[in-house]
């Protein structure tokens, strides 16, 4: 549908969406993802804003654009949330695994040999964690300690996509979804909603 | 110390240890952990076996050393199983930070690289989860899908790495260790020991 699209409104399309691309892969890696804005990223660009929503449907599409994600965040977070609080967690580890299954994991290897060879890489992926995936979920859950929790989730998500995808260790790598679900679930869940062991004042 | 050794009692002896090393690299890729002697290896380095205890103190010594582990990793499996089975997480969870806190994390760091762009890396990471260090923890815990249970540890301990050293996602990058082992320790716990949520024939 967007190959369509691109080749037969917009001669120029091609290239306004590729510098869109470059800026914003530059001023999300030296503002953050919060810092940034549409408008300073089309500036960057050198076009208009408008093309920001045209291209990508917004501020997260073109993150998840810039990072290469298979998947728009901001979907993932609106659908997570999309029921009973006690199963956030397993929305969450059925989708990762859903939308990575189905793009082969390659996909996953090539962003973990990027965010351990670069800094741009590895702060577009503190990003995600913490400004446009698990950030979001903690706070709209008004949990204490969101960024620690952001973190945490952080560190079992990606490991799970390492252990699954790129050392491919068995019998994690061929698990059908829904025992990934059951194993991983509930440990996320702690994650996000359960009591973390530590006073208040720890781990901020 | 060992420089010392090195320098004076053996002059070939720089090249005993590297030629056990080369060779350690392509007998545990080639045949994994289980299935590699001690005496296949020094055959292919053309050296006597008794050199691999001398340099290595033995076939779990020369695998840290050819993966360039800053530990050994049968002393790890022999220090978390003294003490109770309820805290054999806390103690796995504070012995990897520790460690690698220590070495300062760019060596994790380098290990994640070589395992995304290289399969031998990424079977020796598997060889060092199933048959060095969580699967033996697991075989003396007696518990049932050990292999699973191997693998969920797994995937939270290079998660963790990932997301403090690579990531170096905050709070958790700099949390002190008591933090990181009281928000991660039970996790780790419930994958070896606790409840998986699966009939007994799944996930094996």
């Amino acid at each position: 549908m967007t190959a369509a699209r691109r080749r037969g409104r917009r001669p120029a399309g091609e290239d306004t969406r590729a510098a869109l691309l470059e800026a914003a892969g530059a001023v999300f890696a030296e503002q953050g993802y919060d810092g940034s804005t549409v408008r300073a990223i089309a500036a960057r660009a050198g076009v208009d804003p408008a093309m920001v929503n045209h291209w990508f449907g917004g501020k997260e599409g073109l993150f998840a654009a810039a990072m290469e994600l298979p998947i728009d965040p901001g979907l993932v977070v609106a659908r997570v949330l999309d029921g009973s609080r006690e199963t956030v967690a397993e929305r969450i580890v059925r989708t990762f695994v859903t939308v990575w299954d189905d793009t082969g994991g390659a996909h996953f290897a090539a962003l973990v040999r990027s965010v351990s060879s670069h800094e741009l890489a590895a702060r577009m992926l503190r990003e995600f964690v913490t400004s446009v995936l698990f950030g979001p979920v903690a706070e709209r859950l008004r949990v204490d300690q969101p960024d620690l929790r952001a973190a945490l989730c952080g560190s079992q998500i990606v490991g799970l996509g390492m252990i699954r995808y790129v050392v491919r260790l068995e019998p994690l790598a061929s698990a059908d979804v829904d025992t990934v679900v059951a194993a991983i679930g509930p440990n996320l869940q702690r994650y996000l909603t359960g009591d973390l062991g530590l006073p208040p004042d720890r781990g901020r």
